[in-house]
């Protein structure tokens, strides 16, 4: 692990005073110790300590926060569970944590209007799980969401294994109250699927938290799925197990999840959790289809029809809730089980259109050849989404900048086949470097205006997402520039 | 009808001059009789007439306007197919229309990936139409969509009956080209489900063309439903409709479609196109559920159990395709039959919580009796947007003036219920001066600088949206500021 050390960092104690004027010493720390355990996310290979870490339970004291902060232009970071791939909640080396954890509350459900009414540190499954007795659940799943929260969710526009029938996140948030980085507090959305105006809800989803802070949130809750369909399909390849995802698309079937693992996700999924999958197989393709009982039985038999013309190898299917939960455990868990495999990896996530997905892991497959870098394929197959997992042993004198230099060039191929940067990751702090190749100019520079209106100190996790001059992205290729003007070492 | 004419406005020779550069005569039209075809759009009850009329054909042409009106501080408003209802679409007295029915191709529809590439002025059920030879369609169904075209549904958001189910047009847009109000063009969103940043097609959609002119939209189409089944439903009261409504929602049942008629509705639709509706019933409610064969007869069963716990006097199920089209045609005929029963009328839209229909109901008959103006009252039961139609003589002194008072308390007793003031017909001219009790100040400075962000010069759809002291909302109460500077006149 590399880590990026402030240097020098003066600590303005008048700031600090002003912040222990309305915080308590137990939610207020600077100790470095205190400060070590939010100096890094779910992008594990850097770290930067903050200055201070505040942890609010009111709105009135995140907006006081906010508001110290834009008197002393102090960046700020807020943080619900730092689950981030991206950096996204990275600290930054001159300015403070605020966490979120104690603002978890479900403050309200609504069964017949269907929404739940939360704080932004409550967990994703929470959520679920108090929406229950109603029939009702949040649909985004991040792979996270018995960690992540739903305030992290909204920042970085969440998807999950399910997105593919019931969307991302901000197809599930109605409305919201958010602080922004100039203080003020604006209401967003309602209750009502219809909305008035320019979509500021949207506008907040996914903007990675450089507008503001989300201090509550309306999400939508939709119907528990009453009955599932499982099924594992075996192929020889890739390509045909993708292609029997555009066949299952173009036969009219919206499966509430497609998924595909080739071999070495497998494996370790195999050897992480004792799944089974077919020998002989290159690729599995997990196919779910939810609904009520007929609905799912009757969608059962046209995707039966589909894949009888596909060459499937090997068909097992979920006969109970246990054997369904472990097809689901298996997928889920291969990011943590190539950990068996090899001692360090980067995930990457992009988005290619679905009819490209056969040529954009042929791409893959070339260069991980090219650079003598293993990748590990599990990807959300419907939408288009990758997630290569590429492997490498940081002790190796190059390995992490050979594994940079494929996690790029994958990133590059998403590009060129009219893709995405990122499926659900967000840009954060990784990704920062190619927004220029997504976004030509007047959208970047519209970005920044809409930026500069909510935040107009630019405070709010300052250098994330925006491509800048005088703060680029953390280099992929060498030191960084942050490294190179002294400010933060790797260690 | 009431028209406000523009009086003693200074056509700025220099500026036709320049326009006519770029358009030939038969596309830039200056004449009075011209000029009054584009005069009023759906809200009938005023007119006014712009100074020019362009007709643009490429993206170019465009973007050339729309930078000659910055340089000149033309304000323009872009129109497709002038069916606003809330005044979207009405000239400025001092600006252009740029009119966008010759940008009205389908550039490209993709059958695997469920999009379609569309101009702004393609109509919404030529996009079905063309996706029909491929099972699949543009879900956003508005009783216009015979002639409204995309970029209107872009603009206002548009809904329809189907939008329980299926949600608003921002469900069904994944990007755009556009041209801000300052002429520069960004492209926002992908062709996939997954964003990038904020989220600025979901900023454009609804912003009402303050922000700019869509230029190019890619929009998801879905498929089309295999199977329908459609019920009307006769109740001895609205209130019992409603309940009937909000026991099939708790039900956890998603109909495709749910709307309520009230007697005096019936009556004009019995009236206009023969459809026949239950004797004693007070009100009908029709229910619509759509899907797979199975899944529609699956739905039916739980729908019935539902329906024998309501209080309904009769069940009239369509037997064959025509018995549904009947259904429907009486449904979406309310606003022209109405004018059968009543010289005039103002077409209210507004939104009540789901849980509170009943209850607005009432206050909305207490109102018509009150004031002794009838309303009929027609709405999208499921997502509780409300459309009384406000009946009057307009050749009687004062009924326009008791007719707008009645509307203006409708509004208010949404507001009031925690509802909206628009459902999907937009803020416009109209309800501008209703935005202050949606909004608090915040909020709409918040908004105000995300369009000074896209149009510093303030020309795209200027007076539409936005309350402002200098240009207030036309007012429902009197003399319009516009009539009292004496810039425009009611005929």
């Amino acid at each position: 692990m590399q880590t990026l050390v402030p240097k020098q960092v003066e600590i303005d104690s008048a700031f600090i005073r002003s912040l222990s004027d309305f915080f308590p010493s137990d939610r207020l720390h600077t100790s470095a110790s205190q400060l070590a355990v939010f100096a890094s996310d779910g992008l594990t290979a850097f770290s930067v300590q903050p200055r201070a870490i505040v942890v609010p339970i009111t709105e009135q004291e995140l907006v006081q926060t906010i508001q110290l902060c834009c008197k002393h232009a102090v960046p700020f970071v807020a943080r619900g569970s730092g689950t981030s791939l991206s950096g996204g909640s990275l600290p930054h080396a001159d300015g403070i944590v605020i966490a979120l954890n104690r603002m978890n509350r479900i403050l309200h459900i609504d069964p017949i209007d269907c929404t739940a009414v939360v704080q932004p540190g409550a967990i994703n499954l929470a959520v679920s799980r108090a929406a229950e007795e109603y029939g009702l659940h949040f649909a985004p799943d991040p792979s996270s969401q018995q960690v992540c929260t739903i305030g992290g969710n909204v920042a970085f526009n969440a998807g999950g294994a399910h997105c593919l029938k019931y969307g991302m996140t901000s197809n599930h948030i109605l409305g919201m109250r958010v602080v922004l980085g100039d203080g003020t507090v604006v209401v967003t959305g309602s209750a009502s699927i219809e909305s008035i105006g320019p979509d500021l809800t949207g506008l907040i989803v996914g903007s990675e938290g450089t507008l503001g802070v989300v201090s509550e949130i309306t999400v939508r809750l939709m119907p528990r799925p009453e009955s599932y369909f499982t099924v594992m399909l075996g192929y020889a390849s890739v390509e045909e197990a993708g292609d029997a995802v555009s066949a299952i698309i173009e036969a009219g079937i919206l499966p509430a999840a497609m998924e595909i693992m080739d071999r070495v996700s497998m494996k370790a999924a195999e050897a992480g959790v004792g799944a089974h999958y077919p020998e002989g197989a290159e690729a599995v393709l997990i196919v779910e289809l939810d609904g009520t009982r007929w609905q799912v039985e009757e969608e059962r038999q046209q995707l039966e029809q589909v894949l009888e013309r596909t060459n499937r190898i090997a068909t097992e299917i979920a006969h109970s809730a246990e054997e369904r939960m472990l097809i689901w455990k298996g997928r889920k868990s291969v990011f943590s089980a190539v950990g068996r495999l090899s001692p360090d990896f980067i995930v990457q996530d992009g988005v290619v259109p679905r009819n490209r997905l056969g040529l954009a892991l042929r791409e893959i497959a070339a260069i991980s050849q090219a650079f003598g870098v293993p990748v590990a394929n599990v990807f959300h197959a419907g939408d288009g989404n990758l997630h290569p997992l590429i492997m490498f042993d940081g002790r190796v004198a190059g390995a992490l900048e050979r594994a940079e230099q494929v996690a790029a060039r994958i990133v590059q191929v998403c590009i060129d086949l009219g893709g995405s940067i990122t499926g659900e990751h967000g840009v954060g702090m990784e990704k920062r470097s190619f927004m220029n190749a997504m976004f030509d100019d007047p959208s970047l520079d519209l970005m920044h205006r809409i930026r500069m209106a909510c935040d107009p100190k630019l405070i709010a996790n300052r250098d994330k997402m925006f491509p800048s001059a005088d703060a680029p992205a953390m280099s992929m290729y060498g030191l960084h520039p942050l490294e190179q003007a002294g400010i933060v070492s790797r260690e």
